[in-house]
């Protein structure tokens, strides 16, 4: 068997191999009784005195390596720090694994280096660790781990809501997914899309530190929130009943969606998250998001149920499955 | 100015693109008085209560991804866990990053998850989070950060060397670098060489173990002994000599250099550490390091002095010096 574009596409595809291959042939995946890579959730957690510390990673080989809303070094930034954040972390330090082409533009790495130190402002957290090598790449590759620390037993898991729960998506979304297509396609439209790319943890502690519980919580990157979403049912065991008219999508990428034929909820987000609440905290909760200007056009999209397994969504002309996708519909988006 | 392998060698071609492109843009890097990214030391740390996390990253495009002795899955461990134990830490942790190319036959994938799995439990890490993209690269890379635990204030610096200290090698020098050469560029030597990479973090614990303490550290990899003792040296404001007829070198490495004009010296490592000590701990030193497998070639190679900077060699014919190289002359060796 070969490795196809599907294998780093974020859907069912890719979790084959990473339960088979991966995680299938390794036997210390936790340590010190935290959240082990069998868990699958969007980072792991090593318990040390009355902290845990968050550790997660991305790499990163977005195409272009710039777009209009961001760049490769954003993106390595933001991705690593959301990964921590949907955790309940407070992301702190990252590293920077850098793999160049031989004649790469150091001009060009000046202005990615520029834009992580940007980003590495905005969402409060260091680099303080990194690599480089030169290889065989048609561009520049970024690995960013990244390490975070929330209290003991603290730590928000994307298989945690509950019957009942409310669904909150915290903005527009397929925005990030469609700019990297219509970039790097050279598509006629004129659009002024950009991607969605910055650091969600400022959004995520507002919730956090009005003391309300998030049940469940991850960023929908690659696969979309329908990706995300199903995962959020599959771990819980319970369903989730989403609607169609009240998904943040923006007129724009809704027309450019249908003209391509490419479904919003599957392509990635890089500045969203989506969580599960409690009915009777939604209401509040979403008021928090919408001060925060990440979280202004945050919405209440669907709840919990155990009526059925999976995800659901009513459409004017009924209820259809949202199937977890083969894969993100873009390659290379992030 | 465009980006050459030299870029990626570790020798003195990678520092200047670190310090002035990659750190000299950024203003986060450092958490909370911790070792910060300024040192530029083997890795870097943040206290947390009477602890300190150590925080290291490793990308991996070595070439051949199979060779003897190992392979692209034992390097991407023991790498890592090598950074980490010689700040002095337990390294507990590792992040995986893999980046596959199209058509990558997944039971090679296989073999290097096996191989990783095998070095984790020699190392007693876990890999407890990691992220898989498919892109266009010629072969697997692996992106491998770790995290380890050390107490307040006893990380190791590669900083620390004192005047009068001895500096000890645990053992024969050049073989990974050396090995990669031969199985890549399909030489006739009749050649048993095989790489040495191993993780040192039991070798280096049982001295620390022991009691004794330990001034400066560092593993040896890209840019060789040659470059780890200068960068020892050049951060102490001190000189070190070393004495030709002490180096560990096997006679095939040595013929093998000799025959291709390549200096042991200058080559990468992947199982070794280089440790300057107290004199009257270093004979103590050097039986602990001689018990264990990975030790038992261990030699004291020179002392620390400040008659002189830089590192000078006493030789047959007078001394001579040893410069940091340019970079390594084995590209992709790691
Ligand atoms: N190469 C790998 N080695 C070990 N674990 C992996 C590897 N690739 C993915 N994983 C694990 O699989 C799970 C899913 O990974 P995935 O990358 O889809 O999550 P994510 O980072 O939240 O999404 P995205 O990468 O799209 O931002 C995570 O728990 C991750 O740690
Ligand atoms: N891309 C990068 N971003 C941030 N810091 C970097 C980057 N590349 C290297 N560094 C830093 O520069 C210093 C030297 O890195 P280097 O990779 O040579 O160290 P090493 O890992 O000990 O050696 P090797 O990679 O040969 O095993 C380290 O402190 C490292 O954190
Ligand atoms: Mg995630
Ligand atoms: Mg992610
Ligand atoms: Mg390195
Ligand atoms: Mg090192
Ligand atoms: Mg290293
Ligand atoms: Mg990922």
């Amino acid at each position: 068997m070969k490795i196809t574009r599907m294998h780093g596409a974020g859907g069912t595809v890719m979790q084959k191999l990473i339960k088979e291959t991966i995680l299938g042939n390794l036997e210390n995946t936790s340590v010190n009784g935290g959240i082990g890579l069998e868990s699958l959730d969007d980072a792991s957690t090593i318990p040390l005195g009355d902290k845990e510390i968050v550790f997660t990673v991305d790499g990163h080989t977005v195409k272009p390596i710039f777009f209009p809303g961001g760049d490769i070094g954003r993106i390595s930034v933001c991705g690593t720090v959301n990964d921590l954040s949907v955790m309940g972390a407070t992301p702190i330090a990252l590293s920077l694994s850098i793999i160049l082409p031989e004649g790469f533009d150091i001009e060009n790495l000046d202005k990615i280096m520029k834009s992580i130190n940007e980003a590495c402002k905005e969402a409060e957290v260091s680099v303080i660790t990194g690599d480089t090598k030169v290889s065989n790449v048609d561009d520049i590759i970024i690995s960013s781990a990244g390490i975070g620390i929330v209290g003991l037993g603290n730590a928000v898991r994307d298989s945690g809501m509950k019957e009942g729960d409310v669904i909150i998506v915290s903005g527009n979304i397929g925005e990030h997914g469609l700019t990297i297509l219509l970039t790097r396609e050279g598509f006629e439209f004129e659009s002024e899309l950009k991607s969605d790319v910055a650091p969600i943890n400022g959004l995520v502690k507002s919730v956090l530190d009005a003391g309300f519980k998030i049940n469940a919580m991850k960023d929908p990157t690659r696969g979309g929130l329908a990706d995300s979403l199903n995962e959020m049912a599959e771990k819980s065991g319970l369903g989730i009943l989403i609607h169609e008219d009240k998904l943040p999508i923006s007129n724009e990428v809704q027309f450019i969606g249908e003209a391509l034929g490419i479904d919003p909820l599957t392509v990635a987000n890089e500045g969203k998250v989506v969580m599960a609440v409690r009915a009777e905290d939604s209401e509040k909760i979403l008021e928090i998001l919408k001060i925060h200007p990440l979280g202004k056009n945050a919405k209440i999209i669907g709840t919990v149920t155990s009526e059925h397994k999976g995800v659901l969504m009513e459409t004017l002309v009924g209820k259809r499955i949202v199937d977890t996708p083969l894969g993100d519909p873009i390659p290379r988006v992030c």
